[in-house]
């Protein structure tokens, strides 16, 4: 077998064999073919696509080219969600304990942020002592016992798609369904979740700008889990104004209690109690308007709000944050974004809000950048919502005054005001399974 | 400017200015662009092409990676010819003298064959003593004295063509129209000649395999000599059946000698003829109607054959060969392939053709291999002609006896043997210009 007969191949459109993608990552996992022909064929694949089976053989020879974690200790089937990227994306700490409270077992590895958007590491190590970092065996007798823990993701899975991303980044082929599709659920094959959700953003602060190209990438990562045997189902939700209300780490932990307590935005708890509710039927719990009225009532009772403490106490986090927000850093200093007119806010620049808490101190600009978890931005008016000139529609938060003027400047060059209120979608956009 | 951009607006499909062309060149060639890079944006070109200025600038851009070879001292318009490869084709060494009899300037330089290809280079070196290198001064002084030398090309030119060949050849990007042409021309480009007659083989022994691919590749081509400020045409000829009835390099040289002299086979007589008239018009001695008048007549009052003695002379050859094909090297061994039916022979595959012949010694599988110029085939019986069974339709030489039957059974197998006379084509098939 030679690889450049696999170029010719994929060039001619032709699909590919199962040999001959694990030859592909086999050989250039270990050094036996070089970069310029793994490039080339890359961009074979960006023009001609691959079909279901090629990509689920694919991504699985790329899991498998490191640790495959085995969750079979764990009873009952171990469900993960995995969120393709937002501003203002706090779900999985809401939804996580839904689920744990309506008796799901939710095993998850989380990753940290960069740019614009967040990471629910970063978020969680804002509250005081949580350990992110637990072994394979405390991870899983924490989700025996509570349903529930949430893990910084091993930097050992999937070493084939770290190396496939380091090339992809230098050579214009990041930008591609079929990659992006085998990129993340290489890494969810390898944590070895049986069943998975997952969240593909939309809009102007995602990855995925229209409905299709999410619709796509929803379908090629659905077909993956599928073709490996796992029950994967994917929401297309909304990302062209931020979820909820905060954008920063210790402020978005705030926003995840005042919702676990009931009384969080409402566009942010309609979506974390569906896609808790698709959790509970992929864990082949109960039916979907059963999950609905159980994830509903796991709210309103504080089972779930219970769920989130005896993570955070399992994880050595100091839980006391749940009766006392103080206990949780937020910036000394503040600033508020005022709209220069009368009207409505009718769209946001979701990319830019984020950037704007990263101006902040936020988040990072660059792998390894430290993090302010005291920093961020408290929206009080979203699109859709009516203003007056003078009235503050947001509130800035960090640890430098100088910090808060350029942020400022830039969240406002990111909101468009109106004469006309514009029509708002739902934040569930669609499902794929 | 950064070739990750260059990659996705090609990627776009957005044409690369001169600028990003010749970024792209210079740095490839002195190595800051990595390999992993250019193979990427090879195989976007393979997928979008390249516009007429494109391919101009990138042309040049690779000619001016080495020497450009300076011919501004020959008097007059230099006029170059090039073929794209086939089998039987000893064009260069009958069209060379014809069109120096009449007053052109030809300054060529050729190649050695590779594969069922033969190369103009090695044929002349089947003549005893003849030297195919020469300085510039003595090549300028040669074309300036007596209208005509052939030499090997220099190993120097364009040597962005040779690291983007060898890239390609491992990359799936070698079959790519844009690329082809500007991998010929650039070394065209670098060779010096003002004027440029392009031969683009189709046919079953050509790399062109059908008239559409063959037109766009004279187009590319021609484009780029235009884009240049060089006057270049191309005509398209068939190569669905070897051209004359020589294959192999003394065989060949024979051939040329009895073309000269009036008793070449005729469909190599018309297409030389044909050729050397457009090489006058491109060097602006006269119309077409009036080349061909005058070609016609050199060849007639034997004043190319002249031409011809001259070359040999000048480069240190033993023109005696002339007069005397016994000076020619001849296989030992001979065997005939003899017709196993009546009836016509209506199709040859002309590569098996020439591998036919390279099984005998005459050619080369690999670069650097020795050649047999006494080996080779001489075709009896082509395309269109009647047989009767038994026949000899070709005789093979060699110098082993036992490279004789495994060579005539790949021949054999080339031809097509059927009841019904074919419809042979001229093999002139079109002009690009």
């Amino acid at each position: 077998m030679r690889m450049y007969d696999i170029i010719l191949k994929k060039r001619s459109n032709l699909p590919l064999t199962d040999e001959e993608l694990r030859f592909l990552i086999s050989g250039y996992v270990n050094g036996d073919i070089p970069d310029y022909q793994v490039s080339a064929l890359l961009m074979t694949i960006v023009f001609n696509g691959m079909n279901a089976r090629e990509l689920g053989t694919l991504t699985m020879a790329m899991a498998q080219s490191g640790r495959m974690v085995d969750l079979s200790n764990i009873d009952g089937i171990t469900v993960d969600k995995h969120s393709t990227g937002g501003v203002g994306d706090k779900t999985t700490l809401i939804i996580g304990p839904l689920v744990a409270a309506c008796g799901g077992k939710v095993a998850k590895m989380s990753g940290r942020g960069l740019g614009h958007t967040g990471g629910t590491i970063d978020k969680m190590e804002s509250i005081p002592n949580l350990q992110v970092s637990l072994d394979q065996e405390a991870f899983m007798n924490q989700v025996n016992r509570i349903g529930l823990a949430v893990i910084g993701q091993s930097e050992g899975l999937a070493p084939a798609d770290k190396k496939l991303y380091a090339l992809r980044d230098v050579t214009g082929t990041v930008d591609s369904i079929p990659l992006i599709a085998s990129s993340v659920m290489s890494k969810k094959l390898a944590s070895g979740a049986q069943a998975i959700l997952l969240d593909v953003k939309v809009g102007s602060g995602a990855f995925m700008k229209t409905i299709d190209d999410a619709r796509a990438l929803a379908k090629a990562m659905v077909d993956i889990g599928t073709e490996n045997g796992r029950s994967v189902k994917a929401v297309l939700t909304d990302m062209d104004r931020p979820l909820g209300h905060a954008i920063g780490n210790a402020l978005e932990i705030r926003e995840v209690i005042n919702t676990l307590k009931g009384h969080g935005p409402e566009d942010l708890t309609h979506e974390c109690l569906i896609m808790a509710a698709h959790m509970l039927v992929l864990s082949q719990i109960c039916d979907y308007e059963t999950a609905l009225s159980r994830v509903q009532q796991a709210l309103n009772s504080g089972a779930a709000l219970e769920r989130l403490r005896m993570m955070i106490d399992a994880q050595g986090g100091d839980s006391r944050v749940l009766d006392d927000e103080s206990l949780l850093a937020i910036g000394k200093f503040t600033y508020d974004v005022t709209a220069p007119q009368d009207g409505y806010i009718t769209h946001m620049n979701t990319e830019q809000c984020g950037i704007a808490s990263v101006m902040l101190g936020a988040g990072r600009t660059v792998k390894d950048d430290p993090i302010d978890y005291s920093a961020g931005i408290v929206m009080h008016k979203k699109t859709d919502d009516a203003v007056r000139a003078g009235e503050s529609i947001a509130t800035l938060y960090a640890s430098h005054e100088s910090l808060l003027v350029n942020a400022a400047k830039t969240y406002l060059e990111a909101i468009t005001f109106g004469k006309i209120a514009p029509v708002v979608v739902d934040t569930i956009l669609d499902m794929v399974e």
